[in-house]
C-alpha cells in the first residue's frame, strides 16, 4: 500500500499528478522538489504536495514511489543518482516522452531484486504551456497513460505490489493504462504525438514569418487556425530533449509527411485529392 | 432597410446566417432553397427559415437581399443567371471561400446603376463537418467577415442602403468585417485557412495509412492529435472548388511548409531548433 510519494520536478505534469492522486482520495503523504523551489512552493499552496523538499535524494529514499516528472535528460541523470541509493522498498517512476533511454537505463540500474524497481511511463496529456501554475487535477481524465518494460518477474513482490498500486492510482486519476515495448512506444509516439507538434511548430514559425506583422490577419483564420497552431506556444526546453532522443523516428514521419502534402500540392486539381480528402476523413469517422 | 431575404444554399452556413439572423432581431421574412428540398426543410425545422422556396431564382426575385452560400462554382453560375433578372433594387452577396473569380464575375455582371449590387463575402466561421443539422446561431460570433471589391460610388443610393443594411447585420451576428482586395484575400486566406486545412488532410491521410488500422493507438494521441486532425473530417465537395480557384496560393504556402518541414528535421539537434521554437512561440504569443 503506497503511503508516500515523492514528485521530483513540479512542473504542469508533477503537479497535475499531486492534485490528480488527492483528487482521486489518495491520503498519504506528497513531498515535493523542485529545482527552481520557488515553482515547488507554487505547487505546495495549490494543494499538490504537502511538503517542499530541499533536497530531492532525500526526499526519494524517505519516500517509497519517486515520480520524475522533468525532461528525459534531467530524467535520466536522476535515474543514475537514486540506483545506489534506493533499495527493493522503493518504485520509480517516470512521465518522460520518449522511453527507449530509459527503459536502456532500467535494465542497466533497476528491477533487480536487491535495487528499486523502475516502471517506465507516458501520460498522454499535457498543454502548450508548463509550469505549476497550470497544474490540473483533471489533466489525465480520459487520457492514455503508457507504460513500457514492465517486467514484473524480475522484481521483488514488494516492488510489484508497488507497481500494482501506482498503476491502480493512474487508473484513479481516470488514464487508461496501455502497456508497449519501449522501442513500439518511440515509434508510435513519433507518428501520434511528435509529429503533431512539429507540424505546428513549422507552420506557426512559417505564419509568424509571413503575417506575424500584422496580427489583425491572425484573428481572420478563426478557429482552425487557432486549433492547428495552439502547440506553436510549446516550450523548446521540453521538445529539445525528445527531438535528441527520438531524432530517427521523427525524421521519418516528418519526411513522410513533406511528400504527403508535395503529393496533395501535385494534385490539387486532380481526382487523387478526393482520394486523400477521404483517406482523411476515414481517420476521422468514429 | 432590409424586410426580405433570400438564402440559396441552406448548408452549415446558410442555415447558420438564418439562425443568426432571427437571434439577432430580423423580423423580416427569409426564404430558403436547396438543391435538395430535404435540407431545406430541416433549416425551415429549426427555425431558420420561414418558408422554402421550389425555385431559386423566382425566390431571389421576391427577395431584397439574395444571399448565395452554395460552393464556389454554384456561386459563379447563380451569379450569371441571377444577374438577368435582377435590378438596382437587389443586393446579391455571398460567402465563397475565394474571391477573385467571384469579384471578376460580380464586374462583368453587377454593379452598374440599372443592375443589382453584388457584395462579395466570406466569413471565417464553419465547422468541420456541413450540413442544415449542424447550423448554429452563434457560428459567426467572434468571427472576422471578410468583404472584398465595396465599389459603393458604382452603385445607386438604393443599393447602397441594402449593402450598408447587410453589413449592419453581419455585425449584429457577432462578427467582426474587414475589407480586403480580392486578389490580397485569396493571398491571405491561402494562409490562414487553405493552408491549414490542406495540412490536416495530408496529415490525417497519412496516419490513416500508418495507424488505420489500429483504431486505439489513435486515443494514445490525445487532445493534440485529435485538434490537429479534426479538419481531416472536412468534406471534398466544398474544398474541390477551393483547390481549383486559389491553386496558385495555395500550392506557393504548401511548399513553403514542406521546406519548412525539412528545415526543422534536419536540424532536430541543432540550435536552430530552438530559433525555429522561438518564432513559433512569437506567432501564438497574445
Amino acid at each position: 500500500m503506497i503511503e508516500r510519494i515523492a514528485i521530483l520536478g513540479t512542473g504542469l505534469l508533477g503537479t497535475s499528478v499531486g492534485l490528480g492522486l488527492r483528487a482521486a482520495g489518495f491520503r498519504g503523504s506528497i513531498t515535493g522538489w523542485n529545482r527552481n523551489p520557488d515553482h515547488a512552493q507554487i505547487a505546495l499552496k495549490m494543494g499538490a504536495l504537502d511538503s517542499v523538499a530541499a533536497d530531492a535524494l532525500e526526499a526519494a529514499r524517505a519516500s517509497q514511489v519517486v515520480l520524475l516528472s522533468v525532461p528525459i535528460y534531467a530524467t535520466l541523470d536522476f535515474m543514475e543518482k537514486l540506483a545506489p541509493i534506493l533499495g527493493s522498498e522503493h518504485l520509480v517512476t517516470d512521465v518522460g516522452s520518449t522511453k527507449r533511454l530509459i527503459s536502456e537505463a532500467a535494465a542497466r540500474h533497476y528491477n533487480t531484486p536487491e535495487r528499486a524497481a523502475f516502471l517506465p511511463g507516458h501520460p498522454m496529456a499535457g498543454k502548450e504551456r508548463g509550469g505549476a501554475e497550470l497544474g490540473d487535477a483533471n489533466l489525465f481524465r480520459g487520457a492514455v497513460w503508457l507504460f513500457t518494460d514492465d517486467p514484473a518477474a524480475q522484481r521483488s513482490p514488494h516492488s510489484a505490489t508497488l507497481v500494482k498500486g501506482w498503476r491502480e492510482w493512474v487508473g484513479a486519476m481516470g488514464s487508461k493504462t496501455l502497456d508497449l515495448d519501449p522501442a513500439r512506444h518511440d515509434e508510435l509516439v513519433a507518428w501520434v504525438s511528435h509529429l503533431p507538434q512539429f507540424v505546428a511548430t513549422a507552420l506557426s514559425a512559417l505564419l509568424e514569418e509571413e503575417i506575424g506583422d500584422a496580427p489583425e490577419l491572425k484573428d481572420v483564420g478563426g478557429r482552425a487556425l487557432r486549433e492547428m497552431t495552439r502547440l506553436g506556444a510549446s516550450p523548446y526546453s521540453m521538445w529539445r530533449d525528445i527531438a535528441y532522443t527520438n531524432t530517427e523516428a521523427v525524421q521519418a514521419a516528418l519526411e513522410a509527411l513533406e511528400q504527403r502534402i508535395a503529393h496533395l500540392r501535385e494534385n490539387l486539381r486532380t481526382p487523387e485529392l478526393r482520394d486523400e480528402f477521404e483517406r482523411a476523413n476515414r481517420f476521422r469517422r468514429e
